[in-house]
C-alpha cells in the first residue's frame, strides 16, 4: 500500500512496572513496538492510560519520560482530570515540558452541563497555548460534549485542532463528521467503528489496540488507498479479534498482553484486580492475531 | 451511473383515503411514483405501512389490492402482529395470493422471549411455503432478535432469504453482517445508516424516505460503483433530509408529504394526530429536497 | 384485622384450556379461589390475561364468560388494544354486556405520542359511558401517560374513576400520587410497590400475584389498620415471593402456578413457550409459600 | 414530637468563600444551621461538598478545619476518589485526625469491576480502623455495588456501620434493606423517598436538603412516632420542595440558597458556572419554604 501518513494514533497504556509505578524501560519497549507498528503518533495519559488511577505527581514523572523517550512521535497530551484545578496544572506541565497539543474531556463524578464543560475549557486555555483536541467519551464522564458545544469551542478557543469522538454512538459520530470534518480532524475513538467513520468522512482513528497490534491501521491504509473491499474484509476480520480484547473489563487485556508479549512483570494499580483473572491461552490467542491482511 | 438492480427495497406507506381506508387509486399513485424513483421491489404492511393500526381485514383487503396493482413489483409481505394467530393468518392468505416472501419480527406488547421468537417463526412457517425476511426492530417489539435466534431460525426454517435490521445500533448490525451477509441478504433498515451499513458488507438496505424521495438510492449506487467519494457526499447531504423528515413523529412526514404531494385528502387511522400539527412550509421543505446528487 | 373492603383488584389470568382456548370451567375454579382469597375486583384482558394474545373474537367470548360468570364481582374491563378501531370495539360490547368499568392504556407498537394517547382515549369514550382507569405501563406500550395528559384526560373525558401505574418508577407514582389521589383511586400496579405506594397515599394495588396467593392483601389491611411493623414484615416476606415468581418471564409462573395447583391441563397461547421450561419444584415452592402472616 | 435521636444526617456543603476555598467562618455559619435544624450528625466531603473538585491538600485542610468546629457533631468522614491511592490517603489522615467512621463509594470514570470494589474497601481497611459506610451512587460512579459484594465487605472487612443507598432505585433499596437492615443502618440517599424507605426498613436518611431546610427530618419523626398520616403529608409537602431544589444542576441550589440565607460571598470551584444563571426569585422560593409541619 502505498499511504504515507497514517492517521491512527495510539491511545497508550502507561507501562507500568511490578510496583505499579511508570517505568521508563518499559516505555523504551513500547516505543520500539509502535515504531514496529508503524505508529507515530501517541496519546498519553488518556482512558486506556489509566490517568484517574495516577496522582496528579505520577501523571507529570510520566509525561516528562513522555518527553525525554518519545521525540520522534507526534504526542497528544491528556490533560483530563475530574476537575479543572488539575486539568490545568496539567496542561501548565505540558506547555511548561514544549508539549503543542493537549486532549481534553469534561470533568466527571458529578454530570457536567454544557456550560461547565465551556468554562473548563476555557480555563485550561488560559494555560495552555498549543492546540486543543476535544475528547467525547460520555460512558466514563456522565456528560456527552454536544455540538452546539464543540460549535462554541470552536469559535471561542480558536486552537481546536480535532475531535476525537468515543461514545460508539454511531449517529452522533455522523453529526460530528458533518459538522466539523472540512474544518477540524475527527476521529473514531471506537477501533471496531474505524472504516465506517472514515466512510462518513473521518480523518482516522485512535485505536485502543494498537497498543498490542497494528491490525486496524490497515483498515484506514486500504480506504484511503481506495481498496474498499479489502478495507471491509479487513475491519471484519479485526472485529473479531477487537470482541477477544474486550472481553475483559477495559482496559485489562491491553496491559496483559503488553505485559506477556516482552514478559514484563507489570501491574495495574489499585483497584484494578483483572490481570490475575485472565486465563493464559486467551492472552496467547490476543497475541498470535494476525496483524496484517495482504491485498488479494 | 452503470448500477442496474438496485438493492433499494420501499417500507411503503398504506395509501389512506380520507376516511382512513386504503385506497386502491392512491394506491396507484404511489406506484407510479415508485417506478419514477427506479425503485421496484416494496415492502408493504410493515411499520411504516402502520400495519398495527389496521384490523385484520382492512389489511387482507389491502393485501389484495397489491396482488392486483403491483405485479411489476418485487413484493416482501409484512405479516407481522402483535400474536402468532394473526400472524399464521396473514401469512396463509399471502401464500392463497401467490406471494412468495414475507417479512416477519416477533410479537410484541410483553416482550418475547427468544424461544418465542422461534416458536413464532415455526408456527408461521408451517403455514407459508415461501421465503422469510426476519425482522429486527426492537424498539417497536421490545425485544431484539439475537445472533444465535437468527442462527436458529437459518437452520431449522432453512428459508430465511434475509435479515432487515432497524435496530439502529451499529454494532448489533456489524454482527448481523458479519455472520450472515455471506449466505443471506442482511439490509439495513435505517436510511441514515445505508453507507455505512454497505461499507461492512450489507446487499442494501429497506429506506423509509423513498416513499417520497429516492435520494438514498443515489447513495447505494455511488457505492456499488466504487465510488466512495460521491457515495459519502450523498449520504451526508441525505443526512440533513432525514433529520427534516424525522422532526415529526414516525412516520407522520412521510404520509404528509406523499399527501401534499399529490394533493390527496388523506388521513392516517386513529389514534394518529400528528399530520394537522405539521407545518405547511416543512412539508414544501421535505418535498423541494434534492432527488438526485451529480458525481463531480 | 377489621379491614373489610379490601382495594386489592386482582389482574386475572386467562384461563386457558388445553387447546390454548378460554374456560368455563377453569374460570368457575379461578373465581372460587378469588373468593377464598377474599379479592372481590377483577381485571380482565389486562397483561396478565395476555390480551394481546387473543384475538378480537376470542376476547370477546371470555368476555361473556365473565359477564355470566363473575356477577359477584366488581369488574374492571381491560379493553386496551394497538389500535383504536379494535379498543372502540371492545368497549362497546363491554357496554353492550353490561359492564360499566374499563382499564385503557395507549396504543402501541409505533410510540404513541401524549397527543394519540389523549385521542384514543377520546375515541372510546365516544362509544362507553361508564367509568375509565388510566393505565401506564410503558415498559409494554412504549409511552408513559404523563401528568399532563392524565389531567387532561380527567379534565375532558370527566368520567375517570382512577389510575394504575404500572411503571414501577416510584418517583413517577409519587407524581401520580400527588395530583390525584386525593380526587382518584391511584393504584400500585406492582405487587412489590404496594405498601410504599400506600405509604405515599395511594388507595391500593392491582396485583398479579393474588391470581395464585393472596399475601400481598394482608399488606394492604394492617397497613390501613394502622400497623405498620406487621405491614413493613408482611411485604418483606411477600417480596421474596415476588422474586421467585419473576424469576421465569411474565406472565408464565401465575400461569403455571394456577394450572399446577388445580390440576388443570392448561396451556398458553402461541408463541409463549415458557411453561414448560419451568421446573416442577419451583412451581411447588411457589404454592407452597405462606398465604398469611399472623400479627405478633 | 417526642423523637430526640434524629437519624437523618446532612451530606454536608463545603462552605466555599469568595474564591472558592473552604471557609472557616462559613463552616461556623453553617455548623449553627445544623444545631438550629436539630440535626447533629454530618458527612463532609461527599456528593454535595463537591469533593471531587477540590484537590487532595484542600479536602485535608476542610478535614481539618471539621474536626476543630465540629466536635458536637457525630462526623462521617467522606474519603472516596477516583483511585485507591488517593482515598488510603484520605482515611489515614481521617484517621490521624482522631475521626472514627469513613464514608466510601467505589472508584469512577472507569467503570469498576465488583472486585475491584472489593479491593478499594480492602485497601483502604489497611489503614484506617474505624467503622465504614458503603456508599453507593451508581450514577455517578458507573459502578453500582451490588448485594453480593456488600455482604462480601460485610464478612471481610467486618467494620461495616451502614448503607448509604443513593440510587433513587426503590426495588434496589428495598434489596439492601431487605438484606441488611436488620444488622446495619441503611439510609436512603434520596431525600424525596425517606418515607418509603423508612416504610421497608430504614434507619434514616442521608438528605441533601437539610443542608438548607430540616422539613424532611419531620418526615422522620412522625414516622418514628407512628404518625403514619402526618408523615405521608409532609412527604408529600417536602417534595414539592425537593422538585424545586432540583431543577437546577445538582448541587447548585443547595449553595446559592446558602450563600443567600448568610448574605454570603460565595463562589463555587470551576467549572461549576451554575450559580450566575439561578433567578434569584427561585432562592426566595426556597428559602421561603416552610421549615415544619405541625401536626393536625
Amino acid at each position: 500500500m502505498k499511504t504515507s501518513n497514517v492517521e491512527v494514533i495510539c491511545p497508550m497504556i502507561t507501562p507500568f512496572d511490578g510496583e505499579g509505578k511508570p517505568s521508563r524501560e518499559n516505555l523504551k519497549v513500547f516505543l520500539d513496538d509502535m515504531k514496529e507498528f508503524g505508529i507515530n503518533k501517541i496519546f498519553p495519559l488518556g482512558s486506556n492510560g489509566l490517568f484517574n488511577l495516577m496522582t496528579l505527581e505520577t501523571k507529570k514523572s510520566f509525561l516528562k519520560m513522555i518527553q525525554e523517550e518519545a521525540s520522534n512521535f507526534e504526542v497528544l497530551v491528556g490533560v483530563g482530570s475530574q476537575n479543572t484545578e488539575e486539568a490545568r496544572e496539567m496542561a501548565k506541565y505540558a506547555e511548561d515540558l514544549g508539549f503543542d497539543k493537549i486532549v481534553l474531556q469534561p470533568t466527571y463524578y458529578n454530570k457536567a452541563e454544557q456550560s461547565w464543560i465551556i468554562r473548563h475549557f476555557e480555563a485550561v486555555s488560559e494555560v495552555f497555548s498549543g492546540k486543543f483536541y476535544i475528547y467525547n467519551i460520555p460512558q466514563f464522564t456522565g456528560s456527552r460534549v454536544e455540538i452546539d458545544t464543540m460549535k462554541s469551542l470552536v469559535e471561542n478557543i480558536g486552537r481546536i485542532e480535532g475531535i476525537k469522538d468515543s461514545s460508539g454512538d454511531i449517529r452522533f459520530f455522523n453529526e460530528v463528521a458533518a459538522n466539523f470534518s472540512d474544518s477540524l480532524k475527527v476521529f473514531q475513538g471506537q477501533d471496531d467503528l474505524l472504516l465506517q467513520a472514515l466512510s462518513i468522512g473521518a480523518k482516522g482513528g485512535v485505536c485502543g489496540t494498537t497498543n498490542i497490534n497494528p491490525l486496524v491501521t490497515d483498515v484506514y491504509k486500504y480506504f484511503v488507498d481506495g481498496n474498499i473491499t479489502m478495507a471491509t474484509k479487513t475491519q471484519r476480520i479485526f472485529n473479531q479479534f477487537f470482541k477477544m480484547v474486550n472481553e475483559y473489563p477495559f482496559p485489562s487485556m491491553v496491559y496483559a498482553a503488553f505485559y506477556r508479549k516482552h514478559n514484563i512483570k507489570g501491574k495495574l494499580p489499585d483497584p484494578i484486580t483483572t490481570i490475575p483473572r485472565i486465563v493464559e491461552s486467551k492472552i496467547m490467542d490476543v497475541l498470535n492475531y494476525t496483524t496484517h491482511i495482504e491485498p488479494q
